[in-house]
C-alpha cells in the first residue's frame, strides 16, 4: 500500500500532494512545511540514500558517494560513543544528503538554476551537487565571509552575490528568486528536504548498530537534530523498535535560541564564534525543535569557545579530522559522561577540517 | 590451515617469520621486501580494513573510519566507469589504509616515535594516525612544500624538519631513523603495507561488483597499482574468480620511470607538475610494477597538464571533489575510450581537492 506524500503546515493546516508544485515555505501563512507520507519503511537494493528510497519523496538522481558514512564505536570513561563520521561525505557534510534530495526535486520539476544564501557547509554542498546535476548554482553570501570558502565555491563554478551581512543575503536571494522563476530557491534553513536526508543517518545507524540512548546533535537551523528525531520516530512509529532515543539538542552561548525557547531565559557563559556553523539567530523550525526535545524527554545543553577547541583537539586526536563546529556536540558530552554511564550516544560529526585548517 | 605471514625479498631470497621484526628494506640486499601469506582470502565481519583480517599481516589496532568507501558507477560513451571514492578516506586519500596497517605494527612492536619523508597525503595521513595511535610522528619535508600542507600537518601536530630539497630529506629521514631507535620509519615508497592496504580497495570492489576488465591507475611509487595488482590476484590464485583485470599505469610526462622502464625509451610530452603526486622518479619498486603491468597484459600512459586539467575538472563536474593528481587516470581513460568500448573500468579517485582548492 503506497501512499503518496503530501507537504503539510503544521501550523494552518495547508495540505498538498507533493511531486508537483515545490514550496519553500506555506503558501497560506509564511511557516515552514513538512513532507509527510505514510509509506512503509523498508532498506531497499543499492548504495547511499537511495536504500531508502521506501521513505523517501525523491530518491536521488545521481547516486556521488553520499550517505553510508563510517559509525566508529569508542568506549569513552564509561560511555559507549557512536562517531558517524558524516564530514566524510562528498563535500565534507551531512548537508550532502539533504541537498542531494533538495536538488534531484529542483531538476524533477524542470528548474534550471538553483540559488541559497549560505557561505557555509551547504553552499559548498550545493555548489558541488548543482554541477553535477547540471544545474546553475547562484549564492548570496556576507561580504565578509572568508576568503578560502569564497575560492572553494567559485572553483566551484557559483556565481556569487555578495551582500551587506547575513541578514541582507537572506532578503536579496528572495528578491532574486521572485524575479527569476527559473530558480529554485534551496532556502536550506527552512527546507524539509533537509530534514529527511539527516534522517537517513538515523536509519544507517539503526540497521548497523540499533537505537542508541541518546542522541547529542549541533542545533544551528535545527535540520539535522530533526532529521534524527524524524528518523527514529519514523522506526518507533512502525515498529520496527520500541525505543526513542534522548536527544540533546547544542548551541553556543553566543547564540541561544533553542535554549532560551526551552527554559524561558537566556543562559550567560563564554562566547562561542568557534562553532560558527550552529549560529542561527532565528531557526525557522525552532517550535518543532523544541518539541523535539520535549517529545524526547531531551535537553539543550550551551558550549563556549573554550570547551569546543578542547572538544575538536581532542577529536582530531581520535582521528577525526573535523571542523571546530563538529565538536561542540562532543563538548557537551564531555560534560554529561557522569549522567550517561553505561550508555550508548549518537555523536554525528558534521563537517571536515580540511576545508579550514590549510588556512588558518 | 593458518599458515604464517612472512617478510620475504625477491632479489636474494631473504625470508623471514613476520612478526617480531620491523625492515623498511631488505636486511642483506637493501631491496624493497614483500610480505607473503598462504592464508586464506575470506570476509569477516566488522568494518573497515579489518573485514580482510584473513590476509592481512596486521589488523588495524583502531577502526577509524578508513575503507568501504563509495564505489560509483556510471556508463561514459560506451565504457563502464567504477569510480572508487579514495579520497572520501579519513584523512582525505587512500594513503590511509597503508598508514593504518604499517602503523599499527609500528605500535605492536613497542616503537613511540614514526618518521618519513613526504609532504604530501601520506605525511597528513601519518600525521592524523599517529595521533590516533598515540605514536609522535616526526616529518622530513622539502624547504619548498605548500604552506598549506605545512599548516595541516603542523596543526596535526607532526614534529616538522625542513630539508633542502626531496632528495635531501630522504637522506635526513634515514639519518635521524639511525640515530632515533625509537623511531619507526614508515618509508612509504618502500613499504609493503601500503601495497598491502591497496590491495583492500581490489578486495571491496569484488565483493561489491566482481572483477573490472580494466584498472586504471596512477603511478607514483606504484603502491596503488601494485596494491590492486595484489588484490585481484590474491582473489584469482585462491579461485574465487578465473578473471584478472588488465592493469593500466598512469604517469606525467615529466616524471615517467615506468614508461621508460617498459619501453626503453623516454616519450616526450607537456609538462606534467599538475599532478605532483605521482612525481616520484626512482620508484623503489619499479621492478615490481614493470612486472604487475606486463603480467595482466596492460600497458601504460602518459599524460600532460592540459589533460589532467580537463579530466579534473570534468570530475568535479560529476561530483567527484579531487585533486589534480586523481585525474591523471581518467585523463588517460578518456584517450581509451574507443578502445575500452563494454567493457568495466576501474578508476580509482585517490585524493581529497579540499587539502589545496582553498588555497588556489
Amino acid at each position: 500500500m503506497k501512499q503518496a506524500f503530501h507537504w503539510f503546515c503544521r501550523k494552518c493546516g495547508f495540505r498538498e500532494d507533493f511531486g508537483r508544485s515545490y514550496y519553500w515555505k506555506c503558501p497560506k501563512c509564511g511557516s515552514p512545511l513538512v513532507i509527510s507520507t505514510g509509506r512503509r519503511y523498508e532498506v531497499s537494493k543499492g548504495r547511499g540514500l537511495a536504500r531508502y528510497k521506501s521513505v523517501l519523496p525523491v530518491t536521488p538522481l545521481k547516486y556521488m558517494g553520499e550517505g553510508e558514512t563510517p559509525l566508529v564505536k569508542v568506549s569513552e570513561e564509561g560511555v559507549e560513543v557512536w562517531f558517524k563520521l558524516e564530514y566524510l561525505n562528498p563535500s565534507g557534510s551531512f548537508k550532502d544528503r539533504g541537498t542531494s534530495l533538495s536538488l534531484s526535486y529542483a531538476r524533477k520539476l524542470g528548474y534550471t538554476t538553483v540559488v541559497d544564501d549560505s557561505s557555509g557547509n551547504t553552499a559548498i554542498s550545493i555548489s558541488l551537487y548543482s554541477r553535477a546535476l547540471g544545474l546553475k548554482p547562484v549564492l548570496f553570501i556576507p561580504r565578509t565571509a572568508p576568503e578560502g570558502k569564497k575560492k572553494i565555491l567559485r572553483f566551484l563554478g557559483a556565481e556569487l552575490h555578495e551582500s551587506e551581512s547575513r541578514g541582507a543575503a537572506s532578503v536579496d536571494v528572495v528578491e532574486y528568486s521572485r524575479s527569476h522563476p527559473e530558480a529554485y530557491y534551496v532556502a536550506h534553513t527552512w527546507s524539509y528536504f533537509y530534514v529527511i536526508g539527516a534522517a537517513t543517518i538515523a536509519f544507517e545507524v539503526f540497521d548497523e548498530a540499533g537505537v542508541p540512548d541518546y542522541v547529542i546533535a549541533p542545533v544551528g537551523s535545527g535540520g539535522l537534530l530533526l532529521g534524527l528525531a524524524h528518523g527514529f520516530k519514523t522506526l518507533l512509529e512502525q515498529g520496527l523498535t520500541t525505543k526513542m532515543p534522548r536527544i540533546i539538542g547544542v548551541q553556543g552561548y553566543s547564540v541561544q535560541p533553542v535554549n532560551v525557547a526551552l527554559k524561558g531565559v537566556e543562559t550567560p557563559g563564554e562566547e562561542s564564534w568557534l562553532a560558527d556553523g550552529i549560529m542561527v539567530p532565528n531557526p525557522p523550525r525552532l517550535a518543532e525543535i523544541v518539541d523535539a526535545i520535549r517529545e524526547s524527554q531531551g535537553d539543550v545543553h550551551l558550549v563556549g569557545n573554550t570547551e569546543v577547541r578542547e572538544a575538536w583537539l581532542k577529536l582530531v586526536d581520535q582521528g577525526f579530522l573535523v571542523e571546530p563546529t563538529s565538536a561542540a556536540a562532543y563538548a557537551a558530552l564531555e560534560r554529561l559522561k557522569t549522567r550517561l554511564q553505561g550508555k550508548s550516544v549518537l555523536v554525528p560529526l558534521t563537517g571536515s577540517g580540511l576545508k579550514i585548517i590549510p588556512l588558518m
